[in-house]
């Protein structure tokens, strides 16, 4: 028996998904499990959306695409720019990928090489570390410890310890649904600039904020890569369909690479996601229910033990100290799946340092399955 | 400005993309392209499979499913190793993948470091390579000249000289359409397991094979890592779903290593591709009509001065040799496409040392479609 197995495929499991499978798992048998495990929305994709795909279907052939995506979606997602943002970024310049997973990777191979060092925040969405240890790059994990996000005094602090090549930041944050205000960010980008650091700006929950309106950070430069998704906002998770908007000098070899690793962004999402744009009521109404969702977390979550610990401004997710509940959130969470039902992330997904204090609670769900939560969880700590 | 490339993004293009991006540009401008450039069935997948998608898109959310997939979808895929090739293989040892292409990724990740030397045939497929080129794998090239398909032999010698940690083929291959023969690849995989050399076989292109029956390298050792997808027989190249038989020791790394890269595969696309093994009548058919598309091209490609450089044995490419017409099947393919406006590959993209001598001609298309492309090439070349 000859089975290879490489040092660099030993990467941290994301966590989340191995709750999600055993959340399905249980399902399957019958069990009533709520999960706010994924940051999956509970709404399906906008009807306009599902009606583009379903004529899709009927017209006939789903093949390949150009690989950095279908001509009428990129100029969709470059007008998007121009009405959400009042930008003008040429469609030339978006890639349309394979969900913003592919977009990460794509960023990390055409930007980076083995043994680079680029920041990110801890606590932080764990693909980043994952993806960026599987391809050899050296994670500088930036502890915000009582900061609520990234700033330009972190990655100087860090660049001066030891250069960094790279930064990667999110706004709205995941997992803590931190924003960083516009001055804020604009200082960050520039900083980078001044250092000489490449930005990589992770976009995906813009239009989830319940304050301040999104600022991006192609505002600040247009040497910054942004990676967004159809995901969040516009319901889509299980499409798999994302964005970069890159500078001109990655777009081909973003293309390049994509062309071999991708071919191209699965051609029925392409069709339906260009839909998504016009479909802001509906999803208005979407981001209606989160924000009464908020409401009901904000409250009960800090009642039942688990104080916030970051502020709530964007996303939805609430990220909560669990400390007065268990030192070890990994088997805590592994135990209220199985004894209340309810399927959460344990903290250690976004911080392998610190996470063991903290677990994430999506609350993409109803609202009926947030205030059942909410309940069983109650029931359960008696 | 701050724009960051690095030296592993710097792999050579899939020509065929690049081909395929012009041919959409020229056809977006009416210019009535015939592509024979990429392997892209011409039919839409089967009836029940669209209607699977339909009906899924009706109920409502289409989300992130498990990292290796849905559980029907994982069964049905084993069932069919049951059903076409008498296997026996658990659930547990399928991957669903977003289509092969995130299985060779997965599969280079999760076996191979960088520096390890892994061999495949030249001519082959270009994304082998350059996906294990940005991987920081070893590609050793191994030039099958008069060979038609890679051998025991082969991989003897090219041990001898410098061990190998891996090595990849194809049967029925791709640009060649050659089948390696069942106890050719039996003595190609024991090779392998005496070597102590890690295998993975693409079997993309089974059940496109016009004499012999499939043989999986399955059926010769369990160690064996298998990739196929949805993408050539079942027509759903577009929907980017496809799937890996693991050896049991891999299961969890790839798990691991997906649930960050990939999340999971496009779930509409798995609901939809659990029907593709009932669609086998109308599947026959399309089949069919590459037989019939395969005869007129061993016919009228050599009469045009294109000898066949391989046996059509399966797949749906004719591999020619154009040295009657050019030394530079790169300009070529891009003068032929301008002027004849067919679109066929350079073999550049097979092989980087005698590719400029060759091209690949795809006969997935219509049988109207080849007739045509025949025709204009005859009236091109007077």
């Amino acid at each position: 028996m000859v089975v290879s197995l490489s040092r660099r495929g030993n990467v941290e499991p994301f966590h989340a998904m191995d709750v999600l499978a055993e959340a399905n798992r249980l399902k399957a048998q019958g069990v009533p499990v709520i999960s706010m495990a994924v940051g999956q929305p509970s709404d399906p994709a906008p009807a306009r959306v599902r009606a583009a795909a379903a004529k899709a279907l009927q017209d006939g052939r789903i093949g390949y695409t150009d690989t950095l995506g279908l001509a009428g979606l990129r100029k969709a997602i470059a007008e998007h720019y121009a009405d959400h943002y009042r930008l003008e970024v040429e469609p030339g310049r978006i890639a349309v990928t394979t969900g913003s997973s592919a977009a990460f990777n794509l960023a990390f191979l055409a930007m980076f090489d083995p043994g680079d060092r680029v920041a990110i925040a801890a606590p932080g969405y764990p693909a980043y570390r994952n993806i960026m240890a599987a391809l050899g790059i050296d994670v500088v994990e930036i502890e915000l410890g009582e900061a609520a996000y990234l700033h330009a005094g972190h990655l100087e602090a860090a660049h001066r310890e030891k250069p960094l090549k790279g930064v990667l930041f999110a706004s709205p944050a995941n997992p803590t649904g931190a924003v960083i205000p516009a001055d804020e960010l604009s200082a960050l980008v520039n900083m980078a600039e001044t250092l000489g650091i490449a930005v990589i700006s992770d976009e995906i929950y813009h239009r989830l904020a319940y304050g301040a309106p999104d600022t991006t950070a192609l505002a600040f430069g247009n040497s910054v890569t942004v990676i967004n998704s159809f995901s969040k906002y516009y319901c889509m998770t299980g499409w798999r369909i994302g964005w970069m908007v890159l500078p001109e000098e990655l777009v081909r070899p973003v293309e390049r690479i994509a062309q071999s690793l991708y071919i191209s962004p699965p051609e029925l999402s392409q069709i339906a996601a260009i839909e998504a744009f016009a479909a802001t009521e509906e999803l208005e109404a979407v981001k209606g229910r989160y924000a009464w969702n908020r409401e009901l977390l904000m409250k009960r979550l800090p009642e039942l033990g688990f104080p916030l610990a970051a502020p709530m401004d964007g996303a939805f997710y609430a990220f909560c100290d669990v400390t007065r509940h268990t030192n070890d959130s990994m088997a805590f969470a592994r135990k209220m799946l199985a004894e209340a039902h309810v399927a959460a992330t344990p903290g250690r997904d976004f911080d392998t340092q610190a996470g063991h204090r903290t677990m994430r609670f999506s609350y993409a769900g109803s609202h009926h399955d947030m205030v059942e939560a909410m309940s069983r969880i109650e029931r359960w700590l008696r």
